[in-house]
């Protein structure tokens, strides 16, 4: 039904198309931005009876996200890796790839075909720019931990191996790491963290910066640096070691906490007390200090890529801590990065408003871990000590209310993923190319039936 | 920026609705049905790349749940009493609360004025009609658990003390408890759970099963009886003593369990093994017999509502057991009832088919505990054991995966409700009334725009 839907619009752009004028893309990506986190940030920063930027879009529809086991079958729950590849390709694959199928063979991202045509690219997160989201439009490696030319042969994480990659390796005759071929991609504007990158050495002996400026970036590791780049060639900003710092953090550094419960409780699960974490703010973080925020670097790609171009662009831009701040059970990090998302949304519809072509699309590629609890419970009013099994953070709201964030998918150091649809946003032209349910993969089909006339039926 | 598009759409209505036929509008409830749920349902019942019935519908939006503390402060998650009185009322009020303001005065409902002015009213529910999302539509009580005569002066449940609703008590003047607003609100068609409140006595020392014959209802308490009602009368139908039984169960009634883990896991969270729940499949509940399924109820009053009536009618149709499986951690239970809740949609939509000015709606009254988690955990390559602090269960689905679902919202008897927005399906008329992103009261205000012609913005 869709795929017929998206073939009609296929057709009536594929009619338009060439007498069209230069078309543009952006894509705003919230990582792990579910309708939980879309809640949890409309009631911080708009209020519960309020509305963010995105709820004033006049399209909005469902995303199911699709995931294959390595063997092919159906699994339920995504990572960034495999999402990513289906919004960039088209395609679906399993956990932790890279713009490849589950054989290992490398699936053509929208961005690359692009870049074949002559329309520019340009790629924007507040993760490493080796970070599966960006990585899976401008790369394809067997494995998301293959970031750089040292990790693609092997590393480990907190101490446990993480997968190799070696036939990517140009070692091995491979396109090499992600940072490798993000760099000689011919991409246009590159901007998020991964400074750490850039000393590694290549198997040609040079560094990763050298082999970038080689490609004609010019290269700059500081915010105060986007005062004086050139318009004239494509940029590689790179400003933290590898995420870049999140704006907000809870008060004191505080994130979610475990419920005391007094020593009675132990003897039965009906008696005792329980003492719940007190309320907190949320406060800007120190360490965030001079890290552009994402709303001023996607000004910056917004700036470069339609300069001295006829061609249109397409811009991939992520705010990915929201899912990294879920993991850690800090949700005002979240929020603050919702807050950053919302910026960055506004920046892109000041553009489109300037620049009809443009189709504005903002979604999240898999569900989070984050709940919205009743304050205080449904049940407070029983006799009993009723509290949450996992960690949970009460968070003053401006408007004068205290939401209650639950975190309880595992016990251990970092929070799972969950397996509900996730929402996606546009302007206008959205509306007309996609329908209100869509599979994560029809939305490659039509942003590139939109930029490329590629008809995603042939 | 919704209340002006809706208030264009009024204004669109009020110029056609003096030439329009009879209108019908049939709002359909999932209780707790949110986009987890949805999700839960679609990997099961249409696998992980099909489409529900509610995936086709031409309209889909997004729409924000606001509540209010008994003190008027905004608050981030409902029951749904307060829920249902913001979709019967168009206002917003407290937790608990039957159509009635947070200062205990009565909210008129769409269903009552529809039936002022000679609009035929139905509403069905897989629930016991006194439950809080039917009893919002035509009762009016402080307390959602003032069901009957004897609950109105005051209850127990579980041996807890429940609210009485004293100056609603017939006793005190008051308009009765809940059952007996239903049966004398002039409603054309009630069916659903609630068997036990029949022969429960008024203050008029009669049954509720005589006072509602007395008001015109033929009453029948079997699914068998249903086929030799007359179309001439009302009809009272209840087909159990509280709720209806569900159509599905875990294998062997099995439901979500705890995950065990070794001694050596006591002495370190780093160490030790865990033994999860074997996966299970969803089967046929015994218990549910000859329970007359959501969708045929929706048939019966589908045929009797429009039987010699040029007025058209509003229909409110409850799935109610979603929610109340949830909080039992029971998923099979709860997809089967999306089940039903699917079959109810097909019947209105065909209904729709042939009966033009038929608005169809599909919502959710609040989010709901369970999640879809990772099978297996994204972190299982780790050494250590990681494992829900809740209640999982591994559900066999037919396409051959595994979904694991879980529960981990309170350690006590049953999950809490969650505080994200819950989507809004719709036909196309649905699409034509309402924005992408809407408040829960807005549905309200779009049904009385286009059902009584009533303009939200006077």
């Amino acid at each position: 039904m869709t795929r017929y839907f998206l073939s009609l619009a296929v057709l009536a752009l594929a009619c338009s198309i060439s007498a069209a004028s230069a078309r543009n893309v952006i894509l705003i990506i919230g990582d792990g931005f579910d309708d939980q986190h879309v809640s949890m940030g409309r009631n911080y920063l708009a209020g519960m009876s309020g509305k963010l930027t995105l709820d004033t879009l006049p399209y909005r529809a469902a995303v199911q996200v699709e995931t294959l086991s390595p063997e092919g079958t159906p699994i339920y729950v995504a990572d960034s890796a495999n999402t990513a590849t289906s919004l960039a390709t088209g395609s679906i694959t399993s956990i932790g790839r890279i713009a490849t199928d589950i054989h290992d063979a490398d699936i053509s991202t929208i961005a690359e075909r692009a870049i074949e045509r002559g329309i520019r690219v340009g790629v924007v997160s507040t993760a490493s720019l080796t970070d599966a989201t960006p990585a899976s439009f401008l790369s394809h490696v067997s494995s998301r931990s293959c970031e750089g030319p040292e990790e693609v042969l092997g590393s480990t994480y907190y101490g446990i191996p993480q997968p190799a990659c070696l036939p990517d390796a140009r070692d091995n005759g491979g396109p090499g790491s992600i940072i490798e071929q993000l760099v000689t991609s011919g991409a246009h504007v590159l901007l998020g963290g991964g400074q750490k990158f850039l000393a590694q050495t290549t198997i040609d002996g040079e560094t990763v910066q050298a082999l970038a400026e080689r490609e004609g970036f010019q290269v700059v590791t500081s915010a105060s640096s986007l005062a004086n780049i050139s318009a004239e060639v494509p940029l590689l900003g790179l400003f933290a070691d590898e995420n870049l710092d999140v704006q907000w953090r809870g008060s004191d550094g505080r994130i979610a906490e475990a419920t005391a419960t007094s020593w009675l409780h132990h003897v039965s699960d009906y008696l005792g007390k329980i003492s719940e974490p007190a309320p907190m703010a949320c406060e800007p973080n120190p360490a965030f200090g001079d890290t552009p925020s994402l709303a001023t670097m996607t000004r910056t790609a917004l700036s470069l890529l339609p300069h001295n171009n006829d061609q249109g662009f397409f811009l991939m831009v992520e705010s990915a801590s929201i899912d990294k701040q879920s993991h850690k059970r800090n949700p005002c990090g979240s929020i603050g990065e919702i807050a950053q998302l919302e910026a960055t949304l506004a920046a892109a519809l000041e553009f489109a408003e300037r620049n009809e072509d443009t189709l504005v699309l903002v979604t999240a590629d898999h569900a989070q871990a984050a709940q919205i609890l009743p304050e205080p419970s449904l049940y407070s009013g029983y006799p009993i000590p009723i509290y949450s099994p996992g960690l949970i953070a009460r968070i003053q709201t401006p408007e004068g209310g205290v939401m209650r964030i639950n975190y309880a998918t595992n016990n251990g150091f970092s929070e799972e993923h969950t397996g509900a649809n996730v929402p996606l946003f546009g302007n206008e032209l959205a509306a007309e190319l996609l329908a209100p349910f869509v599979r994560q993969r029809e939305i490659h089909d039509a942003m590139a039936a939109f930029l490329l006339g590629e008809n995603a039926g042939e």
